[in-house]
């Protein structure tokens, strides 16, 4: 049984993967909690998410081609419209009722693009995150994409236990212990939205991080602080920064601010699609800087793949081991319930019956 | 369990593929139903197939040597007649007679060397198909192989329903839709031969396809057909051409006329061999012209292996997904109809028991 | 279930593999019985072996660093002493008791470093084998490692029936089919060490093989012999050697002494680390001779290697499939007799009740 909730916006592509709708080229595809699916823009640009099998023999709708507003499979040519009717079978005067493939809930907010794979009565525009440093003008970043070879929750406990950056990122986002000896503030989010956990934590006078010098901190010891909500299905949504070390909160001098999002995607239960970008507020973008800032985030998450993919590896080969629970994952442990409850609830079982995961040591 | 039938004729190379007698070169092994067999040739040519494992430690025969009218194991040495029989086991006066390794029942046909892996007290010659134009020598071509990623029904599939020429080969062997639109007739194959369905085509009055000018038809429009015998276990056997629209049957001008041989054989559950020619008729080869169509056709096989490799990822995707069978599908059912009474009996069942495939849709 | 023995002694590593306590770079790790493994040095140099698995959430420490008389890994910074204890928890006062990772039993004997993974109560110095030609100065050798994708035991097999060196090795280290017709002394080894069998051949009047003439022998006819001890897990230790055909044992010209260390370790059920060296005996080393030597083995092991997975993915195809035992199978069956029995006393069954391997043909 898979580890994965059906029943949540999960991040396909980034807007701009999707070609206009007069675009002749391929069609967009991408495998999502192990579905594969088709995206193209309505003549309006809306994107459209359909089932990229189609239902005669399943061969991908992403191998045919678009024909005004609708999809030809390049196989035996049934066309389909945008809503994933049948509306052509060569050799046949009208295709039967039941040739259609699915059409998923779609949701486009700041530059991201939604699918939602659980039932489309359920899909509430409430929980999508707000990932608003994605699209505006004020926070400039480049748009991050990594495939990984491990479970999606592996990646989620990565992010929800920031103790690793003094070890996995020392030289790029990282640069003291302190990160780690700091105990984070953890909270429920139980608002409107998506469940989740908020996570604050505040590092006072540490080492300068390696990157804050390209964006003018000069001073050696800094105040930091990572402020950020991680909610279902597995997106973290962070205000992070630094300034001269005792400097009030409200003087904005050589002050870094900072929004991330970041998103995962489960490809398969051993693959997962990781969207992610970091933006820095200013009100001109230099692009230099933004380009050399995408460069240690990159580099730095790709420390983090390393890690996981090693740790999945790891796992793999004895997965009945058990881990030992520590303090330092107290918010990962948490959102485990949370999945845990979710998905008890999708298979209609008494969430009540879900035992909590607990820090044994 | 597999999806094959072993009581069939299975091509397992052509004939140029095996080595005369006296070569000293690598022995020719291929993998059929999942048996590793050796092919090599007696000395009067004749082609012998034997299982290519070693009864004693399972080592591939292919890796030792030929010896005269023997292989010898490179492993421990152990030396097989032509008919499995261990003939010498080193450091033995006299090797067991349990010592053997399977022969299977070969025929060789215009080009086509077949082996039956099933009982061979049942190995039919009549059951070979007839595939003249591999060796007729007013018939040219070149001959080809492609290995598929892929169940070998899958190619069945494709080759029983030539709708999907107006889509996949769009560019190359098919150029109309009006392909797809012919409802072709069908009807079975009794014969003493192998059980199959007989295909009939015509398509009149459609765009001439792009390599037909390669052929020297200068006409914008041509009738087409193309009428086939689909056996057991994959074989296809087919007269096709043109002649331009509208122009009487007998009026031999401007008309193509081309016979094909094509047939998959599992190498696993997986993957398929497909050995495949297209000949057209001429008392004179012109090797330009003979090279300029098997480009066309290996260029167009090489579009149903995207597609169809494509739709084999799809369907692992989800194997427990339904296809939706429509009219087009009405030969392929057939066909798999035919497979599943053929293994029916194989396994002793009562092959009254077995449900036909039907069109629903 | 796996194939293979807890409690044995395994090379993990040649001694020289292994880095000093001093050295900053990558950690050394290699999977042993499908338990990942790290082993670095106490200061005062003595081997260390731990689970190369950290014990919250599973990252290899050999992504870590080490720091000083510790382990620290890289994910969340805990930090092991070499007894395996966590003694640095980022975060908390004090880690947990339980925060711990395994510690193996660790032997360093001439040159091999062995791990026990089985229970450490058992572990007996006695089973170390005798290899001491890796670490005499009169034995001149290269040390090699190969890799294979083969079960172990397929590998044993082969080293236990060197009727394959006519055959694989009729170019390297056989040369004459009298090898293979050589009937063997097979014996149990019962002493207080690894049990084991040892097989004895004497080979007179044979072709010189190849490689002696590197040696200085010049005449074209030798006796040979090999006498070698197959233990527990699966150790080789050989003395072989030539003469001259026919010349006395205790007339020194033109003699060949060679001894041969070599050791089977399992990765995973279906991969196997070999450890080798075959040394020959002079007062002083001549560099191009034991090169030479060196490359004739390898070319050798390679050969034995591409045979050897040829057979393993043979077996693959059909895992149901029986072997045919014969004569010269004899010390591999005795040897896979007491793996057999070796097992059954680890998982508490009635050894009387293991059938004895027998050649039946």
């Amino acid at each position: 049984m898979p580890s994965w909730i059906r029943d949540c916006w999960y991040v396909i592509a980034w807007d701009h993967e999707i070609a206009p709708a007069s675009d002749t080229g391929p069609l967009f595809s991408r495998t999502v909690l192990g579905e594969p699916i088709v995206v193209l823009r309505a003549a309006d640009g809306t994107p459209v998410a359909l089932e990229d099998r189609c239902c005669h023999r399943h061969a991908p709708l992403s191998r045919g081609r678009r024909e005004g507003d609708s999809v030809r499979c390049g196989y035996h040519g049934l066309r389909f419209d945008l809503d994933g009717r049948c509306v052509e079978a060569p050799g046949m005067e009208r295709p039967p009722a039941r040739a259609q493939v699915r059409r998923y809930p779609v949701a486009v907010r700041n530059g991201w693009v939604f699918v939602w794979p659980g039932d489309p009565a359920r899909a509430d525009p409430a929980w999508l995150p707000d990932n608003f440093s994605c699209a505006q003008l004020q926070w400039h970043h480049r748009p991050g994409y990594l495939h990984y070879d491990a479970n999606w929750l592996l990646i989620c406990d990565n992010l929800l236990d920031f103790s690793h950056l003094s070890y996995v990122h020392e030289r790029t986002l990282g640069g003291s212990v302190a990160i780690a000896q700091a105990r984070p503030e953890i909270d429920p989010i139980d608002g409107p939205g998506a469940p989740g956990i908020r996570v604050r934590r505040f590092v006072p006078d540490i080492d300068t991080p390696p990157y804050y010098r390209a964006m003018g901190v000069t001073v050696p010891r800094v105040d930091r602080w990572f402020d950020y909500d991680f909610v279902l299905p597995g997106t973290l949504l962070m205000a992070s920064g630094g300034r001269p070390a005792g400097q009030a909160p409200d003087d904005p001098r050589d002050t870094v601010r900072l929004h991330s999002c970041q998103t995962l995607t489960p490809e398969t239960e051993h693959t997962t699609h990781y969207f992610f970008q970091q933006s820095h507020r200013g009100d001109v973008a230099d692009p230099a800087l933004v380009d050399g800032m995408f460069r240690v985030l990159t580099a730095a998450f790709e420390e983090d793949r390393q890690m996981i993919t090693a740790q999945a590896r790891t796992i793999a080969l004895d997965p009945t081991r058990r881990m030992l629970p520590l303090h330092i994952d107290a918010a990962l442990l948490r959102f485990r319930d949370l999945v845990a409850q979710a998905r008890a609830r999708e298979a209609g079982a008494d969430t009540a019956a879900v035992p909590a995961a607990r820090v044994v040591a």
